[in-house]
């Protein structure tokens, strides 16, 4: 186990744990001992009815979801009991930096965003005995898990709002994400898994985060200087002083095994790769909320899905940022989003479904 | 020098060489006996009037250029003499790996998209006795050497039509190529520059051609399984039997060489940073044809640039291949190029300034 001070509890937390004990994966072995970090926000009320359940986006922690929630926001804590979960090999919980043997570092297994909403079933309803979610929003491959939940569980799932994500990863994403992994393995010093700092792999890390400079962001973002909207004066500083930095501080194994997962979202597994059958079966009322200058999960991928799922609608959210809009440094990002989840938490989701 | 067979005559050619001689390039330094490869289509006539000048692109050699000419096209050698003019590097013109000492390899000097056009007139006015242009065209690294053609010397060139590019790089750009070039340095195999073999460099050149495969086609591309255009049956046989062989086949001091040009591409190196002057002095009519799915040289960037230019229109040109449209392989692509072009040069310039 090697020691990351980024996914500490002084840094992202204060999170809990739950152990689901040895946790099969869909792709064959097993977690011993899977751990879950998460976050709660609010009071689980005795109808147990005002669930939301957030799941994690790449190489994000529950710490990202904070700004999101507040007492005058959609996500609002004096109403909904609001679980945010971290994904498996995010590097808080179960992860490959944080696991003992037999599957530290290099010997962690293949996980799928299907094991992910499987654990994170286990946990609401063994932790909390939740037997129906308000609403589940995520971004990116929190809108992958988001997607997942409606679809494994139909019953249980009111509301959905995958937002940045689609329901099955693109043939370009799966290559824009292959890029990712390649910065990082092409590193000597990540040495095939079993590096003993993941500053041995500072290089590979450098030139997977100049690569999220170029995809993550939006040409109009660098057309309108947009990092002063970081409250950064240059650009070099953005890349060098912001990017850089921020992913030389991850664990390269944990995003590796993210990205692993990212490419391989699916919910058409569960019906022979038929994804019109799969986003058929969701029962749930779904706001589907792409970024309108999203360079790999662009609007038009977004509302192909969409138009797949029976009780649907379109909601695109504009930002500068591309993908990055995510972490809503623009005022009116989190306006957007929250007019769109009043509204979507608004829609009496039984009337909703006989419409 | 390195043996590459790619650049040879038998690959690339038949080609002719001219050489200038000693060259004097805008950052410091000569390149001795600098050679610019170029070959003719059709005979310069009597007033020397009808010449057409076609600069190649990043990683291209004017072999790429011979499906855009022909005689019912509109580069049409019985009507036009037409010049397809190698740019510096590009491992045909005088390059890294051809060029002896003291600029072999590693010590090949930093060149501009300045130095090339200012060759290339030397060419064209020495060789030919050619002043008067009729038409500068050319793709992408071949469309920002069309903007230096029609600014650097306005009163020598009547038409000009820049292709999926730009007269000033974008700071997306930058970072885009920035990405290009580390995968190629980062392969302990490149050895700064001094590798024995491109074959030395196979790691880099195929992460190099594993971020064009993200950013040289377009999310739509893979979605509509446009590898099928290419007579290419699976995307595995797209990216892994096609780019990469494609790209593993270079030179990688040349892709570093017209990269770092690229990079730097701005025609407002001529008006202290005034892009507005610079593009104001053009007196060609100017066409700029953007594609519509380019991904990092998207039309609003190429448009902003438009309407800086006094005489000038907007052509958008549809292609499901983004940047790689360029390569010509969708049945309707040459008839929008050749529909634009023949507008073009149909276009009484005398007039047409005087509008």
């Amino acid at each position: 186990m090697i020691q990351n001070d980024f996914y500490s509890q002084e840094n992202v937390g204060p999170f809990e744990i739950y152990n689901l004990g040895d946790f099969e994966l869909e792709d064959g072995g097993i977690i011993p001992d899977l751990k879950l970090a998460y976050t709660t926000h609010g009071t689980l009320n005795e109808a147990k009815d005002n669930v939301i359940v957030v799941p994690t986006w790449f190489s994000g922690t529950s710490k990202n979801y904070e700004s999101y929630i507040g007492k005058d926001r959609a996500l609002n804590p004096e109403k909904y009991f609001i679980i945010v979960i971290n994904q498996i090999g995010n590097g808080v919980s179960s992860s490959p930096h944080n696991s003992p043997e037999p599957i530290a570092m290099a010997n962690f297994p293949n996980v799928r965003i299907g094991d992910d909403v499987r654990a994170q079933h286990k946990l609401i309803t063994e932790k909390f005995g939740i037997e129906e979610i308000a609403l589940v929003v995520g971004g990116s491959m929190g809108a992958q898990q988001t997607y997942e939940w409606a679809v494994r569980y139909p019953d249980m799932v009111k509301r959905a709002a995958p937002i940045a994500g689609t329901a099955k990863n693109t043939v370009h994403d799966f290559l824009f994400t292959k890029t990712l992994m390649d910065a990082i393995t092409s590193d000597p010093g990540w040495n095939g898994g079993n590096y003993s700092s993941h500053f041995d792999v500072a290089d590979g890390l450098k030139r997977h985060a100049d690569i999220w400079a170029v995809m993550g962001l939006s040409t109009e973002f660098y057309k309108q200087e947009g990092w002063k909207l970081f409250g950064i004066e240059t650009v070099e500083q953005f890349t060098e002083g912001f990017l850089q930095p921020l992913f030389q501080s991850l664990d390269p194994n944990s995003l590796l095994t993210m990205a692993w997962k990212w490419q391989r979202g699916d919910v058409s597994r569960h019906t022979n790769g038929n994804l019109e059958e799969a986003l058929g079966r969701i029962k749930a009322k779904v706001f589907v909320m792409p970024l309108n200058e999203d360079m790999f999960f662009p609007v038009r991928d977004c509302e192909a899905e969409q138009k797949l799922i029976p009780n649907s609608e379109l909601k695109v959210i504009n930002s500068l940022l591309g993908h990055f809009g995510l972490f809503g440094v623009e005022p009116d990002y989190f306006t957007q989003v929250d007019n769109y989840l009043n509204e979507l938490l608004a829609i009496n989701v039984a009337e909703a479904v006989a419409e």
